[in-house]
């Protein structure tokens, strides 16, 4: 029999042989198992818990006795003691090698942990995060060999982590020397990795073993609303969310009237760059405080954002960005000092970074959907729209992916909408119309039940109907058109045309009544014709996109379509078919994405492999102009209908036959107008 | 005939051949010959001018004929039109070889030009600065090209100029897409390179070639004063110097008194640091008003202090630095934004190098003296004392080189001094004293006249005698001992010992007058026995600090002494040595340096190479730690005594024997009562 013990590790299966009493971790680094450490194996942060397993495993032709580890020693009594370990758990960094073993390494002692990204989804992020903490014990200061704290913290993190190339900031060098002492010489530093360079950044540092954790903000920059997700640096877990409006829209409701702004007026951009920036620190503020954790343990941040306020966040006029060519300043990733970009209230250390833009017109929201997503490994031809106040749009497959941004305009998100509002407690965010009786039922967030079921007032008490939002409004315009009261080209009949009391005269045109609260004091909540020209005009946009990179494609058909966007998983297929806002495909081929832009962002905060890859994606995306091509124009003005004439929709007429209804009488509506003049 | 033309670069000598055609700066380039150019060979920048010779050249065994550079052309005719072309030069761009020619690359046009330190010095610098101009030409955007500005300005540069691995900071990237449009896709760039990494900052950009000039700042810290002198990163000229007293001394006129007051005071450290960096702005704005140039231009900073300076400086709390083992936070060199430290304005991307230092008491000013005057290159074992508040000390050769600090206190410096001043106009700055007579006479500061030659109250109507400065404290001291007013002990005598009314009773010592201003309404200029005792002080920790050394080195005797400090190069070597600050040496081996910590620091702004050489060598420099080593003590004891027992002073006894006198009366003056308790 050999002197050397067999080790065997799983899930890895990786195996070597070691020397008897050798520890487990030990073993694990030199054989490159993931198994977790922060303290470096003294036996202080438990991460590099393993369960041993007993007895015979023929899959691995190895019988393991009961004395394969080392007995149970006092490092691993206390721990036990004081913070319990569960059981058949020992401490990697302990338990040493006795005799033939097999070892388990369970997913919370993986460094590179796999964590679910979403419950419907079987995606995973590995847990790979720039920033992490490292226990060290430095050497202490020798009058004789007369260098520096930071030179000997280095020697020690080179010593024990094999780090090399770390700078200081002055802001976290300056309390390098008390933390040193007050740990006696033994110290936690948060170290943030560059993926570009082989190169770290300390963040922080704490004296002996800190207890805590770090955390992560994933922030969607969007025009109209700014979402952020704190997650938790170990496992990805986001533990609190929340969203503002984008306090910009006091400069512009959209992009371009916001680059008009900046045009106009002197010092524009720096106002809407200080306003973008107070926003976000709040936001961090304000998560940090519902979390109940010290922002200052908030070391990272990731940003997604079309690139007019990617511009506007770094401080660039985005002038450039209102014009052809639509020139970026710059399109790379942006890696920097989260306080640069107004991120002063998370640790005064912590890195932001802006993941790349794909063209002037295509943002970093657009690359994170693509992260989120990955049309590039996809086999099914997938289109994947993301649903905001401009649509970002992916067509493509592994062989090669397309990308354009639409300005749909804020409509999807229930802005310049009637009785439209954001998507909070007591918006409509579910309609159906009886096609009979013409009499609708909806549901509104924060209640589960359906307007016409027992127990709806009860359900609303608290937050009453208040408005419409945007998925609420798709559903609304869609089953109106097949419930008859919307023509193809989007009218709205009368009382008398669509045999509805709730059609109602509104001007020189009609709307129609989905709820009346003001019998208690709410409101009267309609869809009007303007509301049903703003959605087509949205939705006309958003199709174009998609068919102008059909046509660059030279395909009339996609095999999947993705839906995402801060609302997008609440869009309903079949409806949003209806409307023709997407091409025509099977329904069970239509899936929400989510928040993809917002995925994005946390799967970049969570893995900085994640950002070396779309930094690499990105330039294999080839971007399409929608602003100077013709066909787009076209492709709008061809898909105004509801649903238009220029797409099959086979599938969809199957499924959902629409009334052949016309209410254009000749008079004054807009609709009515065009059609005149055309003929 | 070969086809391909010979041709020969001198002073280079290297040596090549061509095709026909192939313009002067092509095949420089192509042979490594260090011809500048800033515009890339577009005709614009004229840095690439030549001086083709024609004739015979048997050394070069060449003959070059009229037509062995194309014809002047028309971009060199305008160049002369506009700005003037030196007889007998080309432009290295447009001149094409058409035969054999030797073309000398005159000094102006080295990229790497030698320029000499100083006129007294055969010591050059070498012109290699971190920051340089680049013109380039940018690819204009492209709609179907959709990369940003950054990433097209990057290409352009690593396709002129073979520049890879560009950091822009939102401060200059913001400014990016305004430059190129406005110049027409043409820019100049100011870009810093790290000389640790193969990697560059965008420092500045300007539209089209920019003519302007840029400059650093080279920033001796001392405890006392700051000096500043403003260079031309071209040809390393100074183009401006100005000095500041550091506002640092209302919190302690020592560094232990502003450790102390640091350690006392809450957020004292972080008043001194406000305070010293408000000097140090003050300072570069001053000087580019003074020079007349823009503070834009101002892109670099180099900075050489002591270690609470430097400490201090960089926001870092010295306490440490007050107590064994005086560990330094960080004890290499520091490269960051001069804003970082306060150099806010100058260029708002401007760069700051503090050089490293080499102990907790031996700082980056120390290592400024040993690259100024490179003892490890030395045949000779030299020492080197810095004076100043703190005495920064070198003793070595090419085999081995030690370093000490010594506290000398500011003695030297003038202050604590009853007429001291900082050396400026009217300060006494040389004394003479007749042996026979007593009777001194002096130079002041602005004349050049003694006071016993006419014209003398002519040359100082202006200034007046307003006091005395540091090196003529030392001449006066030593004078007086050579005048038999003052004995070995350091006692000044009585009118009716010394033989001189000048000698004058204060208290219960008595004083020298040096020049009675008083019937003027001047001050009365005297020499106090409290005087005395400073400077006794003063020069005995600079010769313990010596003498520690030599111990080290096992040496009773130095081939050569090098007096620096921002006054050294105004002290006699023959008074020092009289006055025991000095070991002994032959009279002529004894050399003033200046102020070589700011040689040192004008050095490393000058030569980026000069940065790697020092970083290198402080790690082969070993420091004597004074402060804990009882050796010290001694020496400083035993060397009270003027000149002091311990120093055989062979060469000096013999040049200048020193009056046999005593004048310990046994009262009650601190000479005696010390000599007496140890009786």
């Amino acid at each position: 029999m050999t002197d050397k013990a067999l080790v065997i590790f799983t899930p890895s299966g990786k195996r070597g042989r070691f020397d008897k009493g050798t520890p487990v971790l030990t073993a694990a680094r030199q054989l490159g198992v993931d198994l977790d450490s922060v303290c470096g194996g003294r036996g202080i942060c438990s991460k590099c818990q393993v369960s041993p397993g007993y007895g015979s495993f023929p899959k691995h032709g190895v019988t393991v006795s009961d004395d394969a580890l080392s007995a149970w020693n006092a490092v691993e009594a206390r721990y036990d003691e004081k913070r319990g370990l569960k059981k058949g758990r020992r401490l990697g960094c302990q338990a040493t090698i006795e005799g033939d073993v097999v070892i388990d390494v369970p997913p919370e002692s993986q460094v590179h942990k796999q964590v679910v990204r979403k419950a419907a989804d079987a995606r995973q992020i590995t847990m790979n995060p720039a920033t992490r903490l490292y226990y060290v014990e430095v050497q202490e200061p020798d009058m004789h060999d007369p260098s520096g704290d930071l030179q000997r913290l280095r020697d020690a993190l080179r010593r024990d982590w094999e780090i090399e190339g770390l700078d200081a900031p002055l802001s976290v060098l300056t309390r390098l020397q008390p933390a040193l002492r007050e740990g006696k010489w033994a110290v936690t530093v948060a170290l943030w990795k560059d993926h570009e360079a082989e190169r770290h950044q300390l963040i922080d540092i704490w004296p002996g073993f800190f207890e805590g954790r770090l955390f992560g903000l994933a922030i969607d920059l969007g025009s109209t609303t700014i979402a952020a997700h704190l997650c938790d640096l170990r496992n990805g877990q986001v533990i609190a969310s929340a969203g503002v409006m984008n306090p910009q829209i006091r400069f512009g409701e959209d992009l371009m009237s916001r680059v008009s702004y900046a045009m106009m007026n002197p010092g524009g951009d720096a106002e809407m760059t200080q306003a973008v920036r107070d926003a976000m620190a709040g936001l961090a503020t304000g998560l940090a405080e519902e979390a109940d954790i010290p922002a200052r343990q908030i070391v990272e941040a990731t940003v997604v954002c079309n690139p007019v306020m990617h511009h506007l966040l770094l401080g660039i006029d985005p002038v450039e960005l209102g014009q052809a060519p639509f020139a970026l300043a710059t399109s790379d990733a942006v890696s920097g000092m989260a306080s640069d970009v107004g991120l002063a209230t998370i640790n005064s250390a912590a890195r932001a970074y802006l993941l790349p833009c794909i063209a002037g017109h295509v943002g970093a929201d657009c690359a994170a959907v693509a992260l989120s997503e990955e049309p590039y490994k996809s086999e099914d031809l997938v289109l994947i729209c993301d649903v905001g106040t401009n649509a970002e749009i992916l067509l493509g497959n592994k062989d090669k992916v397309l990308a354009c941004s639409s300005p749909t305009g804020p409509a999807f998100e229930g802005a310049q909408i009637s009785s439209g509002q954001r998507a909070a407690p007591g918006a409509i965010e579910r309609v159906e119309i009886d096609p009979e009786t013409k009499i609708p039922r909806f549901r509104v967030i924060g209640s589960g039940i359906w307007s016409d079921e027992d127990g709806f007032e009860a359900a609303i008490a608290t937050t009453g109907v208040t408005g419409i939002c945007g998925s609420g409004i798709i559903e609304a315009v869609a089953e109106m058109r097949m419930a008859g009261i919307v023509d193809a080209s989007g009218l709205i009949g009368s009382a008398a045309q669509t045999g509805t009391p709730r059609a109602i005269p509104k001007g020189r045109t009609h709307a129609y009544v989905i709820h009346d609260g003001t019998a208690d004091g709410g409101p009267k909540i309609t869809v009007t014709q303007g509301d049903i020209r703003a959605i087509q005009l949205a939705k006309s946009a958003l199709y174009a996109g998609a068919r102008l990179l059909m046509d660059e494609l030279r395909t009339d058909s996609v095999d999947s379509v993705v839906l995402a966007g801060a609302f997008g998983a609440h869009i309903s297929p079949k409806h949003a078919m209806v409307l023709g806002m997407i091409p025509d495909c099977a329904l069970d081929k239509v899936t929400s994405a989510g928040n993809a832009a917002g995925t994005g962002a946390r799967i970049a905060l969570c893995d900085i492999d994640a950002r070396a890859k779309i930094e690499a994606e990105v330039h294999r995306i080839h971007k399409v102009e929608t602003a100077i091509e013709p066909r787009f124009q076209e492709h709008f003005v061809a898909a105004n209908a509801i649903p238009h004439a220029t797409a099959p929709f086979a599938r969809l007429r199957a499924a959902a036959p629409l009334p052949d209804v016309s209410f254009n009488t000749g008079g004054a509506e807009d609709g009515g107008r065009r059609r005149r003049r055309r003929g």
